[in-house]
């Protein structure tokens, strides 16, 4: 933890001026405040099997599809003769066809084939997307190919055997930030999902720190149940008190991890005492307004049965059903309010991931060359 | 009547030149074109009971509830924090909290407890709206505090228990001055209405003239049926020839009453002669191209049973939902196309009230330092 | 064909220079990209009968309605009172009546009565647009009334009791050109509709031609089964091998014609072995992004059985439902990405027809004094 940086409630506080009573580091809720070159999750492996699929990634329609022997492959999802969408089509061999006149491409976007006439039109080539699969996901480079200087973030758990992995997926209709900075801010924890996760011990927030260029944050609780969320994936009683370490991190702004390292002081004879949950939080920007949101829960335990992983499932979807109701109304409130972003935006100290979440964005925006964010009173 | 003030088609029409087809006083029905400095209804009193109320008031959301002792307060709908909702939080003594993060309000919009910090971040404020009850109704007033300078309008014969009142809600999707205006325009009621309200010596308009700054019509009808939706309130039946003096009154722009006064020449034994139903239309913008439109039918006949009441409702809407159907194509029609608003408005002489609605709105927001409202062909 | 007129692809090529990659010639399919002066369908006959017809034509709102003797009239469909929409009231006699204030307006769209007061608006007065009856079709002319030069389209053979004629009607939400486009490059039969029309010789494109001011299409086909969509309608067993010539006209940018010319070269005895099916497309540009789309089969035999209609219609329609579910992704597609029309758009040799319509289109426009559609890549 050499690297470790602490943010301090006042520093972020000083920025302020008493003129600029709004959005300290506007977040670009409205906008397209995507950045480009960076890995994004563009679907579970399990989505893009046997044909080809339609997703908007970044405001780009994308069409995925899998070659012959596995391998992923993604091109914008537009004909360059006359604008069919791909998707519509089939994949034959390792190829793509156009529903609309049989145009078959390969996967750098190059037109191989034009049946309806003898010569083959060269200057037809549509954008191509480096795409990887990584754990459970396919990940997706939206920008310049040649910037890319790393590989999909590591999630090699979501895959091994000796994990459970339980996903669901949502589309949001909420800027992608507002997801990531929810979960930035647990506290949130004891008051929206008082209910459903009933972990109300959550009320402090934790430090916020750097490792390197990992966003995370780590907090200890005192013995006390666990929600009754994850009780099922570990085996223990709902009311028996155990100790947490709640560690996070973000490896990048595409996804985060969220683990719950659990320790039961007094395990039943013959069992572990000690458990891990690692959440993953996805998210990618979809359309103006919308997110694609994947999230996944994995217990270090291999094989839960079907029961266990279906209760846990539908517990956790509970919560997160509050999450996507509490921030679509959001949106589709500051969307409509005239004010829009010119409103006063209180910072408090739980907010200091969240805030860290924006500095990173506007960092990665400012040197792809962006204009700055907007937001904030006058 | 020492102040009425009798407005003449020939006034209306002089104004027009040549050139100018358009609308003569136009009615900004695609705009912004909402008062603020004067009470407008936010809520029957009805809707706000047991937790928070949210509902768009001239395009801004606001959040109305009750204090312990029943004292009505609103408050602007988004969390100084992270813009929450608070309609989606609960109600905690005289205090709303928010769903997100726990933050509490007062009536003032000071936040008084922010629970996932030690200290209070006394900058978190919200807009708050003073807001009063006055007969069944919620009224709100949406302005400049300092520039209150009168109390909502007189309607306590709303809940005077000599009265019978009934009331209805819609949302209707057009701007609030096509519903102002529609009803001070009776003579649709032989058009539009006239398989319903069936008073179809409704054809010519009575006079407009203000009495103070109250704007007022009144006329007088010979024998002829009753108009079936409110024979049963009086206990009239339906055939039988009445006399009416039909009266109204727009005290606001957002409140205007409908009198029928009704004269039975001829009354069963032991019977009233004579009949009042006041109706009222309260209209209050939401969101662009959306109103909220209560309307009320009381009867100065105490307790009328339940079945009478239930038939009564029942017939007033499906005369309404005319109205509701016509006037929302005309708002869809008109955004629609390109020409907008920019085509030739006859006025004719039963428009008189309606384009003294007008020109009140636009003195007001003349007085509020608002641009002048578009329409009109060059 | 003495003024048959040649395009070759390279003609059409040879305009593109590196520089330009995008739309060669533009066909402005997110845009009003109608032209005026020209007949447009406005309805199918049996569309306007007893009452009024509501119809956006051009992004305008119209009215038909049919006088006493049958005639077809169209006004703009807002009452110039207080902009009610006349579809929504009646026709009385050869008048067209309000239904907010009873207005009455004849074919000149003159306001000829105002019942609500005694002295007629004589400034009231609606848009009337020249409306014609021909073939099965009311054909409308939105544009400078003095500028029609010609008749309707000839379709004279939709009525001809020689014939049998089937009919539809979709709403399809993508701009006319599309359509249009699609066609005037039958290629997409192959491959779009492989498994409906199943006439996959069509993979190579016909030559087009003018003939006059008429685009044309002639292609000549080896002996190979014809499509099952018109097997039942000429009597024909599905896999008898018969020859076709296929051939396309295009008398205006509101209609265009397929005929199906199939020779039976070994007819039962007593049979035919000629036989028509002449296809029309009737496109009528209605709102922004949505279009009318009427479309005929008609066969030169006369009173086909109900049988043989409903099974026939119940094909093409399954066919043309490919064609609209295709074009309504791709308009919302397109609409939706940022790039919208900035997007390479290669040209192939079965375009030249879809050329051909966009540069008469863009021809027409100029004539309009429009200004040039928009398109292309910098």
């Amino acid at each position: 933890m050499s690297t470790k940086t602490e943010i301090s409630t006042d520093d972020v506080l000083r920025e302020r001026s008493p003129r600029r009573l709004g959005q300290l580091v506007p977040n670009g809720m409205l906008e397209d405040n995507y950045p480009r070159n960076m890995w994004w999750a563009a679907a579970h492996v399990d989505e893009v099997k046997d044909g080809p699929l339609a997703r908007w990634i970044l405001e780009t329609p994308v069409v995925i599809y899998r070659l012959e022997n596995g391998t992923p492959a993604a091109l914008y999802d537009r004909c360059p003769h006359r604008w069919a969408p791909l998707s519509e089509g089939h994949v034959c061999g390792d190829k793509i066809v156009c529903p609309y006149h049989g145009m078959e491409f390969d996967t750098t976007g190059l037109c191989t084939k034009a049946p309806t006439q003898k010569m083959q039109p060269n200057i037809a080539r549509i954008p191509a997307y480096p795409v990887r699969e990584a754990g459970a996901f396919l990940w997706i480079w939206m920008g310049d190919p040649e910037a890319i200087d790393r590989e999909p973030p590591e999630v090699g758990y979501q895959t091994d055997p000796n994990w459970s992995f339980l996903h669901g997926y949502y589309e949001v209709a909420a800027n992608w930030v507002m997801i990531r900075e929810n979960v930035f801010d647990l506290t949130h924890i004891a008051f929206l999902h008082k209910n459903t996760f009933k972990q109300n011990d959550w009320i402090n927030a934790p430090d916020s720190f750097m490792e390197g260029d990992v966003l995370c944050y780590q907090q200890e609780f005192e013995l006390a149940p666990l929600s009754p969320l994850f009780c099922a994936g570990m085996g223990l009683p709902e009311d028996k008190p155990v100790k947490r370490v709640q560690k996070g991190t973000m490896p990048s702004l595409a996804i985060s991890f969220s683990d719950w390292n659990v320790h039961d002081p007094a395990p039943e004879p013959g069992r572990r005492s000690d458990f891990i949950m690692r959440g993953c939080h996805i998210v990618t920007p979809a359309q103006r307004g919308r997110t694609h949101y994947f999230w996944g829960s994995a217990f270090d335990v291999p094989a839960l049965s079907d029961e266990v992983i279906a209760k846990t499932k539908a517990s956790v979807i509970e919560a997160f059903d509050e999450d996507k109701h509490l921030l679509e109304i959001m949106q589709r409130q500051i969307a409509a309010d005239p004010r829009g972003l010119s409103y006063l935006e209180v910072t408090l100290g739980p907010d200091k991931g969240g805030i860290r979440v924006r500095q990173i964005l506007n960092k990665m925006l400012e040197a792809e060359g962006r204009p700055p964010l907007k937001g904030g009173l006058a």
